[in-house]
């Protein structure tokens, strides 16, 4: 069965909004707690009833308000966010010891930030148990392409048979999670070489950030592990315009091949439902940048630029240098 | 007092969001009734209260319901779109006779097109109308530059001093409203040839589409007429590359004057509050898809994108050909 682009966008964009069914979205909220953190007034994850339940949330470090469905890491006043770390990480540690999660056993040995209001950093957790907490994570995207007489060419790499999360779908040309401390551009040029072989210095010279697509996924059994647990994302987009003679190869072993696909044959296989869901949605995204998908060609273009810049219903981080 | 690109945005942006504060979003809307139209469950626009109480709402043609807050215009099941504009059109007839809005003494003389839930079209109305019923209106932005080896410079207009809205501002290379039956693209070789004398085959050969910008503003005295009405608005987005010899002009009486701007000269114009509020956004916009504000230099990066990137509350339209 062929998708439509705005298939593929709410497959990524999974989360209901507010404005388009209010029952509906006060509904599906009724499945979640939100997970909060002492001293701050907001919420910054779901975490879906049935985590809830399983997680064995030491008494000292928790409280859970059934009647408002409330997780609330409980710290002192004055806690800093190394101490808040290690209360998750003593809570996650537990957890792993008693099995209580198929996600947990995925672990990546990579620490993903969460920031409160005003974009301060709050703590880290290991990367593989946000979506236990449902808490926003970030990452950074590359289309890498070639331009010539015929059009535009884009290096698509299959994803490796043993991947644990969606094996075999193509995705973009270089893409990663960024972690705590990271930043896009230098996330970006390391996974570049790590999973492209791309010189650092070619990406460094040209490599344009032009945007960012975010969008909050309730998680289907292709991404292993539990589902229906919430995962909002930011992704930070770039565009690298390749010569030619640059030929990017895998390096580790996460990427089957690469193979230099035209607009059409991209086309044809998003249609087909070929690439990881959140790699459809960059691709999409180029393509409107680009002048490759109009108003006047795609039918559901307003509905799609929104929902693949969806705001975010928690505190974002800010990378900002300045 | 300098402004921020996040000021600029929220000048422009400033309808509150569900996700932000659900108390204080729910106080806004009882500010408000709901456009409806009779076999349609969908809200159409935000109409303040104010303009409830003042519009002379003919019997036959429009149902009030102040506890629901609904204003609902009432129609044979089997209306069509001429008969439900005509509708709409004495009923502003009305309204204009009897004075009773400021915004309706600047006739426009072009009629805006109203669309339902899956994009079809319900009725048009007076373009100057419109803001009245707080639905969702359509418009083209292009920005025009050239590139040489010292970076990027803009062409940009100074409205003229007498324009009724937002006199002797900065605007947007080329930008116009989109009226009933238009398409994007057609729209914008029209006013590039309108107000900006470039030649229409340029246009067509160069013009590229790289998406839309959507935001929903509420109204104050800079706009002229009635302060608080609510305008959703949906900005098709377009980058026109020019060679250095290529120079718009003004064509009619509503451009003073075209000037060539560099990078820093622009970004110290919007920080001064220089550009139409609207038309900063497509600059920001501009700005976030080449590569001049990253994630690293720009510290409100993600609230940008997504607010400029707004999900309407209402249904919006497909522009598509297919």
């Amino acid at each position: 069965m062929t998708k439509t682009n705005l298939d593929l966008v709410r497959e990524c964009d999974n989360f209901p909004y507010y404005q388009d069914n209010r029952v509906a979205y006060a509904e599906t909220l009724k499945n979640y707690h939100e997970f909060r953190v002492s001293g701050y007034d907001v919420t910054l994850g779901y975490i879906v009833n049935a985590v809830v339940e399983k997680f064995p949330w030491p008494e000292h470090i928790w409280s859970i308000d059934s009647a408002a469905q409330t997780v609330t890491l409980v710290t002192d006043t004055n806690a800093d966010p190394a101490q808040r770390s290690e209360l998750v990480a003593q809570s996650i540690a537990e957890a792993v010891k008693l099995g209580c999660f198929e996600v947990l056993k995925g672990w990546r040995n990579e620490k993903y930030p969460l920031y409160g209001p005003g974009g301060e950093f709050l703590l880290e957790m290991e990367r593989c148990a946000t979506p236990l907490f449902g808490i926003v994570s970030y990452g950074a995207h590359m289309t890498g392409y070639v331009e010539d007489s015929t059009g535009l060419k884009f290096w698509v790499p299959r994803r490796a048979k043993t991947k644990q999360t969606y094996p075999s779908m193509l995705d973009n040309t270089v893409a990663g999670g960024m972690s705590t401390g990271e930043i896009p551009f230098e996330c970006i040029v390391r996974e570049a070489m790590e999973e492209a072989s791309l010189p650092e210095d070619i990406v460094r010279a040209s490599v344009l950030p032009v945007g960012c697509v975010t969008y909050t996924h309730v998680r289907d059994s292709r991404a292993g592990g539990e589902t229906g647990l919430v995962q909002p994302e930011v992704e930070y987009v770039y565009d690298l315009k390749l010569d030619p003679s640059v030929v990017p190869k895998p390096c580790d072993d996460e990427v089957e091949e690469f193979n230099l696909l035209t607009v059409s044959e991209v086309k044809d296989a998003l249609a087909r439902g070929e690439f990881k869901p959140n790699c459809s949605i960059i691709m999409i995204d180029f393509f409107i940048r680009h002048g490759i998908l109009t108003p006047e060609n795609e039918p559901d273009y307003l509905d799609i630029v929104a929902r693949i810049h969806r705001r975010m219903e928690h505190p974002t981080a800010s990378h900002c240098l300045k």
